[in-house]
């Protein structure tokens, strides 16, 4: 037998959806599956859907477990990667305290390492992706809400308490402050995530009573989302603008915050909102120009390059030395 | 001749006199010397006025030059460790990209290390100070205005642009933001530095007409200090007690964003303000439990141990490695 690329098993589970992935030295898939979450079912039942996945991405790939150095895991919560431990996982019941590492290890017989999805999201695309040879950089996740994931050194800051990348509840607003999903007040989430700009795209629909913007229509047959909003600014609706740019500017002031502190040599966006092209990524670049301390003016701020893959390809990319 | 301890020299430039020390492995000051800094003269005289200084501090310690592994130097300005240069030091003339590493080693004939100051003065807490075999950590200096360092994993984080650390320009208000000295809006120091509080001490008193607060009298016979706004507040006047609170609050909401982003072991405090004392850590650590996200909310936050020594000490542990 010649000698076989060195391949890791990426394993990112999410909400409603485990994706396993096979992925060798290059960063490329080369074998994948997925598998139902059973979110309510408890633990056990989530230790069987993700073997099942692993075993269908192997099968996929042509391979077993014994080609892997070892698989990662990203796990959408609170993650001690040193003792191998979930603390506690939002979307998923009975997952509290509970040592992931070591229990998947005995059912796959091959190495395990946990990270935060986020965190790991934030390895892939520093080892393989839009941050491929950079040491240190910052993904900010933009969806519903805002995470991310901070690479230094070309490694995971996971933090004491594995809470670091919390990006989202940076707070930015101390007079009038708006409420977060967190339960907190002024977190960069609610200024700059999807479910903040609908909110407050609610409420300029209600302080708009001349009805000036096409937004009120779209408002009247569903649901309003992001997407709608970033159209009508598109086609110059003076609200959505106003809402877009409210938005790229509370985006910015997180951003300058975490250069300032930081001063990393990329920082990358990924998540549903850079659906929204680069037009609100030059917005979001102008602002931070505008804000930041002239050093680190010029940082380079991309849309990440992995799409949906970059959290099993950095879990796979925790085993890949 | 026996073994001798290892020692270097730390060398804390500021903007009216450069400390030299000689320190041991343990962090302990063997001698020390310090001569003032001719701001105005440019670099040059500052290198002479260095090893003088240097000199001295080995005199007093009884030691020679070949006796030290080498010379740490805190600068401070933006400095870029790898390549040895000082990019900018505001208060001093002429400093503009200067090769200082090169400089200094020439005149020196020992090896020499750089580092921004107050990032030097993490350095020194973390290694012989309050932050002693923790490796990662955040401390702000409160004074004048706020600066910090952070240190991971036992090293500086200085960041590609050498400006990490630079905690203070934290944008912590959108919506009315103060101006702050930097010339930007909104940023942490214009809420909890010394100087903005002092500021917002008299927009208080203009609004006092009634002449409650006991800060009146003091401003009529001299200018207003922050050390007399935290002692009227002990004295419970309410108007001080408002502006102590105010700026604790400011502090917090700076401290738990930087907890949320890196999740440190430790968060110290040092700088003229902390002479405050322990009544206004404890607002601050009670406005972070108020503000934090629950795993990161019992972090240890502490004043600094090192006082004014700390930027010499930090410097030599550059080179005690």
């Amino acid at each position: 037998m010649g000698a076989r690329k060195m391949m890791a098993l990426g394993l990112d589970i999410g909400g409603t959806a485990i994706k396993a992935m096979v992925v060798d030295v290059t960063g490329a898939i080369v074998g994948r599956a997925s598998r139902e979450t059973p979110a309510s079912s408890g633990v056990e039942a989530c230790l069987g859907a993700i073997e099942a996945a692993a075993d269908a991405a192997l099968e996929d790939a042509g391979l077993r477990r014994h080609h892997m150095v070892g698989a990662g895991v990203g796990v959408p919560g609170i993650v001690l990667s040193k003792t191998g431990i979930v603390r506690t996982v939002a979307n998923l019941d009975g997952w509290s305290d509970v040592p992931l590492r070591q229990l998947l290890a005995s059912r796959l017989g091959i190495p395990v390492l946990l990270a935060n999805d986020a965190n790991a999201a934030a390895l892939g695309e520093a080892r393989f992706g839009a941050g491929r040879g950079i040491g240190n950089l910052v993904l900010l996740t933009l969806g519903t809400g805002i995470g991310g994931g901070v690479i230094m050194n070309h490694q995971i800051v996971e933090g004491g308490n594995g809470l670091a990348g919390e990006i989202g509840h940076m707070r930015i607003e101390m007079t009038r402050p708006r409420p977060c999903g967190c339960g907190r007040f002024g977190c960069l989430e609610a200024y700059a995530g999807a479910k903040g700009l609908i909110k407050r795209a609610h409420e300029a629909l209600a302080d708009d009573w001349k009805r000036h913007s096409a937004l009120h229509e779209v408002a009247e047959g569903r649901s309003i989302e992001a997407v709608d909003v970033f159209r009508l600014a598109d086609d110059g609706d003076f609200l959505a603008i106003r809402l877009i740019d409210d938005t790229a500017l509370a985006l910015a002031a997180g951003i300058v915050n975490v250069m300032h502190l930081l001063d990393p040599d990329l920082v990358l966006l990924s998540g549903g909102m850079t659906a929204a092209g680069p037009e609100f990524l030059g917005k979001v670049c102008s602002f931070v120009r505008e804000l930041a301390l002239e050093p680190v003016a010029g940082t380079p701020i991309r849309y990440a390059a992995l799409g949906a893959d970059a959290g099993g390809i950095g879990a796979a990319a925790l085993v890949l030395k």
